[in-house]
């Protein structure tokens, strides 16, 4: 990731929503100068007694040392506090990075009144440079004092590195005849890709779940959100999902849900849906140097697994990409991008749409085929992208951006 | 693939060589209007009587019509032409483009005085756009009656789309009592990756060897050269090698070679591999926007095929690429590469070196790492860059470019 060139996003999101409190969570923010000084780039979350937690990190091979703090506390399951900090990831810096991960959860622990295995962590940032946890001494008391339940926005905004805009979402939905919260916040913009498909975002109801329920709804519900957005095909080090329950509604009569099957949790995992799908499409929206969302449909596959790949094969061409970046139709790349990635396809079955104008048929150009009016599509700011196999019933969606200079200079001016 | 950008790639080669004929072999240029008019945009090749001819073709699952055409001819391996065309790829056409690819065989046949299955075909440019093959109507004939043994400098010209220079290589070499010649040139520059990772490529021997036997040093060689070279990682439904062998040296006294470990082969194949090497190192020297060449290896792998697919995961990471093209010796993008390789990998044992330069050992940074040194080196026209696993004995190598702000805007522009 590098720095943000300047500007938001043009396709930021017109508002950024005003979040409610969830009962039982207090956040705060400060300036350690983990990397620059005076900059905000830590966020402590406070969380009541009795929350459980689960979540879903990073398949890299070299995962950070918080990826690996996390896994081993999220075996148990209970949160009472979590620490984000931008700047430095904390990642590849060996012994010493597991000993600044324990550092600053004692830290952290200290300033919450709760055991370092309570506590959870994550890192964004610069791979491969120490992180000096000394830098926390103090800062995480002295916020923790003034944490309180409204600071969605600054929390937000604490994690980000190359994000042109914070990243909020919410929903109310009822639990049994309880009213129950559930905020999310994120940040990423580029080393993106599943799985997971996101640097950081983190999850926060009143609802009281217990552990194993929260990570069967985890699990569900991250494979067509965040595991379905790509920005540029590299999986960080240090992605983190993270989701808390802290039972707090139980106070205005919510029930306590332990098992994953209880249909009282419907309407609830509809709502958590709902809310990861906005955080990971408000990722895709503020890729490196984006112009253009990218929504890709993939229909007709031979199984949903094979539809995800063509998907991605799409998504992630650097030729399609700067087509699209380019206002071009050019549906020959997106046949190049369907043949290379090595799922089942019959060239002269498939059809291809840009938006509702179908642009390729039978294996060939749609005879109706217009250039000016797949032209004038393109210069939309969303493009949706179809295509279909006419194999089978295996359909996917992921979502995507363009690829552009911005892109590039961005990504080739960082650290220097 | 897009249009040149105007000036040859920094990193062409200083010279071009000037290549000595191969007996058997004449080669003829015109300009048949496919999309431009008065351009060179074709190609006519002419063997001798008992030319044998093997081939490697795309693994695309939507391959050109040119792409079949050849496949179903390789299997008779006997050749008396090739046509190649610039500015229509012939790929995603459906029926027609069947029948145009049967119409310019049976065209340059006529002009070839052999059999239209002994006429072999590729085509590079736009995917998805008819081709009109009449145009070759005419023209074939008349470029056969000037074709000649020195025009491989035109015949590689001949078939550039968006490359900067013209791709040849030979070598002379000893096969039995005679001199043999290997001639070859290509062609490349974007939509590069394995397998094949070429658009197209040509090669020419005077040696007599039966077309079983081709096919075996083919498959032998090319792994290590052609397939072992990524621009962007975007496979083309076009990619065509083929080798032709007219047999005209047994009149010098060369053996005719029926066996694949005919000893005497030894020599052969070493010159064979050093020149679709060099060609290979051409493609990836003209890289659509490259400025430097990167040469990845990887070592202490658990197997060589291991080894290629984290080096292939490093190669088309547009993070290590964009960083390399901004001189910046970022190696936490390399760490990040290895990640998501999915293959086995020990963070803390991993060491990564830029040149010489050693900047990451045991699973963080090396205590001797010094920043201006590692971003010195980076201004390096070629960066040699380095990983070790620590886990085996399985190694290997590709090569790639960087990704710089002119690939964007090369294949941002293309067809508008």
């Amino acid at each position: 990731m590098g720095q943000a060139a300047g500007g938001i996003s043009p396709l930021a999101p017109k508002t950024t929503p005003s979040l409610s409190p969830v009962a039982g969570v207090k956040l705060a923010t400060g300036a350690a100068g983990i990397r620059y000084q005076e900059r905000t780039d830590v966020l402590l979350a406070l969380f009541e007694p009795g929350t459980t937690v689960a979540g879903v990190t990073t398949r890299s091979k070299c995962p950070s040392a918080p990826v690996e703090w996390c896994r081993e506390k999220l075996r148990r399951g209970k949160a009472r506090a979590l620490v984000v900090n931008s700047g430095n990831a904390n990642a590849f810096t060996g012994k010493n990075g597991r000993e600044q991960a324990k550092f600053t959860a004692k830290l952290a622990a200290k300033a919450a009144g709760c055991k370092p295995d309570e506590v959870f962590l994550a890192s964004t940032g610069v791979i491969g440079e120490p992180l000096d946890a000394s830098k926390f001494d103090g800062v995480l008391e002295a916020i923790a004092a003034r944490a309180h339940a409204h600071a969605w926005l600054d929390a937000a905004k604490a994690i980000m590195t190359t994000d042109t805009f914070p990243k909020l979402a919410g929903a109310t939905v009822k639990l049994g005849k309880a009213q129950v919260r559930i905020n999310g916040f994120a940040k990423g913009a580029g080393m993106i890709a599943p799985d997971m498909a996101t640097m950081l975002a983190f999850v926060f109801t009143d609802a009281a779940i217990v552990a194993p329920v929260l990570r069967d709804l985890l699990k569900s519900e991250v494979g067509d959100t965040f595991n379905a957005v790509t920005v540029d095909g590299d999986t960080s080090t240090s992605d983190t999902l993270l989701f808390f329950a802290t039972g707090a509604a139980v106070k205005n009569g919510a029930p306590k849900i332990t098992r994953a099957n209880d249909p009282g949790l419907k309407a609830f995992r509809k709502a958590l849906h709902t809310v990861l799908a906005d955080l990971s499409e408000q990722i895709a929206r503020d890729g490196e140097g984006a112009r253009k969302l990218v929504r890709i449909h993939v229909k007709g596959a031979t199984s949903k697994q094979s539809a995800r790949r063509i998907a991605l094969s799409i998504a992630n061409s650097p030729l399609v990409k700067t087509a699209i970046a380019g206002e071009d139709a050019n549906w020959g790349r997106v046949v190049m991008a369907v043949g290379k990635a090595g799922e089942p396809a019959s060239r002269d079955k498939l059809a291809i749409w840009f938006g509702d104008i179908r642009v390729a048929a039978n294996g060939e150009r749609d005879p109706n085929y217009n250039e000016a009016k797949a032209s004038a599509y393109m210069k939309n700011d969303v493009i949706d992208l179809t295509v279909d196999l006419k194999l089978g019933r295996g359909e996917d969606r992921v979502l995507t951006c363009d690829l552009t200079k911005e892109y590039v200079a961005i990504n080739g001016d960082y650290r220097s």
